[in-house]
């Protein structure tokens, strides 16, 4: 088949849709349960109905649109991702698979062409995790991995429930948020890393996602005046930070092939210029392929954790938050990818995800895998993200053409 | 002489000064013209007053109390400290040079003493320097290191301007402030360090005050997701933070007798767990006795930012925001205090102080001496701040005698 997506539409679409939110360095706001990220559903909403999609919204406000097979008893091919956004994220992260769901709809659509198997096209809740944390709240929910309930107590930094918030912007929906019977799960997103730019490929086909685990940690020392205390007397929060900020840049370095390790997020307190840090709150994030490696790495991390707190005399605290194994895709869902690739002359890179996604929960439910378009720089969460247009319509027409693979299947050959 | 303060008075009058602004944790939360700060400032007045002070108040809110001597044209002797605090600090740092000095007159005056020399007790405005920098404004005004405009245009995070927030809490005196003849300085303060505790003894006297330096710098990297980027192409400003708090130890373990160095404010942005630190903002505070020991750190501490800048591939910034020369006190005064020390037989320790403090600038401007008093476990800063009782007491005593012996001089032995 060599039908392929409208550019035109899609861009045209892409640039409206991200004017919602838009922040003045090119990015956009519109973090989940935000009044943005409900003009950007309501957007969607009201484009997926004009594309004559039967909209439906669970409980933990998932969309999906769905269009009709000429079997509807066979399960549906699902195909999306998110339209929520970091703090002054990107204009990629998540809005190109779900617009681009879209679009291979409208290229059916405006082709004729019916499939064996319905097609949904799905936003998922609080993919990014900026405001409401864990990250990947409804697929995760969708997946079984958190119930409701869970999902509607938790609270952003002001205090405000999921729950609540899901009901002020109208999408706290009916439908149950649960596993149910689907044929697949495809995802197109951009790398958010630099190994497809690195090679110069348009699309890379993604065999599965890093495990990784997630340590909320603490120093508790000593807040004495900066000026009168002597070295020898301190019990410094910081320093003992510090060396676990390095000691995960060594263990990173050094523990693993793909293992990679960061601090993202330190505050400390009183944090005063003349106050030795009395307490200090900082994360750690441990990640690849290999569960044992990542098993291995947080082991350092804690012993590192310790040693440092012994040397400066504080007392550590260290939780490990989030968990998540290394999701192998579907190995046949994978080759239908590639093969909608070859099947477009496109050049691919196989490669996994060093970012978490939707597909991570979805493949716990179905066949699963993912297309990958490049970042520019591996730029992503910042407003300076890009992807070159030409690749986003090239990732777009590989799910094209792996949706259709998928769904034209004849219903006997199940 | 004999003649000692009244530790029940000063007691009750701490304990009423410190209702002011108390907070659930045992401090006190009186920010520099907050006000908590002006119902502490209104308490004062009225107490100075009604112990027959005569009340001044500067055009920076320093407030002056003074008591005539025989000779009205003798310059005075001034004693002092300051009633601002830190953000949910202690309740002796500066509060106890205040009421001191005021228990001193109270003393002298149940005692019908007549001085040769008038006596003023000064509370400065501003010393903490936590809502608006830099710290020691209203006695650094005083010894004209700073104009009034420059301290009225200073603003605080939210950007209230220090003159605006004088004039509300009605402390934008008329009296000038600048320089004016004053036989010389003595101000009672906490530690705020170890060393009078380890001695055992009571009593403190200050033969100067460490120099120092602060510096703001920051590291720019980049934001990239701590997944998908490889560990050797990342630019993570919190790395060469971290390098710089190592080296800042141990430099200042290194670098000199009694320097001492301390990171003790650090901002990362975006600061969330799962995204590499693209800047972080920090400060250093260096100190020594010794002036040159105080520029060398400075030094190896700017090439330490430079060298982590280059290893991580980030930008630096760096920018020296504070220089203060160490202050050796006056030696007679010094003695003075040690001599009233011996009268009274209080064992005492002489050290240098490694906190700032008014006195510094003071000596700019007349002879000038302190007395300490112990922290217990060296704390300060903080809600925890505690003085023994008995303590506080001997101090003020020694600053009585050493008043008295500076106020009774004979006019015509000038």
């Amino acid at each position: 088949m060599d039908r392929t997506v409208s550019s035109d539409r899609l861009r045209e679409r892409f640039d409206e849709f991200n004017e919602i939110g838009a922040t003045d360095r090119g990015g956009v706001n519109r973090p989940s349960l935000s009044d943005a990220n409900r003009r950007a559903r309501d957007t969607l909403v009201e484009w997926f109905e004009a594309a004559g999609l039967a909209v439906t919204v669970d409980e933990l406000g998932n969309i999906f649109g769905r269009r009709p097979g000429r079997n509807a008893d066979l399960p549906p091919v699902l195909v999306g991702s998110h339209v929520d956004s970091q703090f002054n994220g990107g204009r990629y992260d998540g809005v190109i698979g779900v617009l681009g769901g879209l679009e291979i709809v409208e290229t059916l659509n405006d082709a004729g062409i019916e499939t064996e198997r319905p097609i949904e096209v799905v936003a998922w809740s609080n993919e990014e995790g900026v405001r409401f944390q864990p990250d990947m709240l409804g697929s995760g929910a969708f997946a079984g991995k958190f119930d409701v309930e869970f999902a509607y107590d938790l609270t952003d930094k002001e205090g405000n429930r999921f729950g609540d918030e899901l009901e002020r912007i109208g999408y706290r929906g009916d439908a149950p948020c649960e596993p149910r019977d689907l044929h697949c799960y495809l995802e197109l997103h951009v790398e958010q890393g630099p190994k497809l730019e690195a090679a110069g490929h348009s699309v890379g086909v993604v065999e599965g996602v890093y495990g990784f685990v997630w340590f909320d940690a603490a120093f508790e020392g000593a807040a004495d005046h900066a000026g009168p205390t002597p070295m020898h007397q301190r019990h410094d929060a910081l320093v003992a930070t510090s060396d676990v900020v390095e000691a995960v840049r060594r263990i990173a370095g050094t523990g693993g092939e793909d293992l990679v390790g960061t601090v993202g997020s330190v505050d400390v307190s009183p944090n005063a210029i003349n106050v030795i840090p009395e307490r200090v709150d900082f994360t750690v994030d441990l990640r690849s392929y290999d569960d044992d490696v990542v098993d291995q790495a947080a082991e350092k991390v804690q012993r590192e954790i310790a040693h440092a707190a012994g040397r400066e005399g504080v007392d550590p605290e260290c939780e490990e938050v989030m968990r998540i194994e290394s999701q192998s895709f579907d190995d046949d869902l994978v080759e239908t990818v590639a093969d909608a690739a070859d099947d477009l002359g496109a050049a691919y890179t196989r490669l996994v995800s060093g970012a978490g996604h939707d597909a991570s929960y979805l493949n716990r439910v179905c066949p699963t895998a993912m297309v990958f378009v490049p970042s520019v720089d591996g730029v992503s969460h910042t407003e300076g993200e890009f992807t070159e247009w030409e690749d986003v319509v090239a990732g777009t027409n590989v799910l094209l053409h792996a949706v259709l693979a998928q769904a034209s299947e004849a219903a006997d050959v199940e």
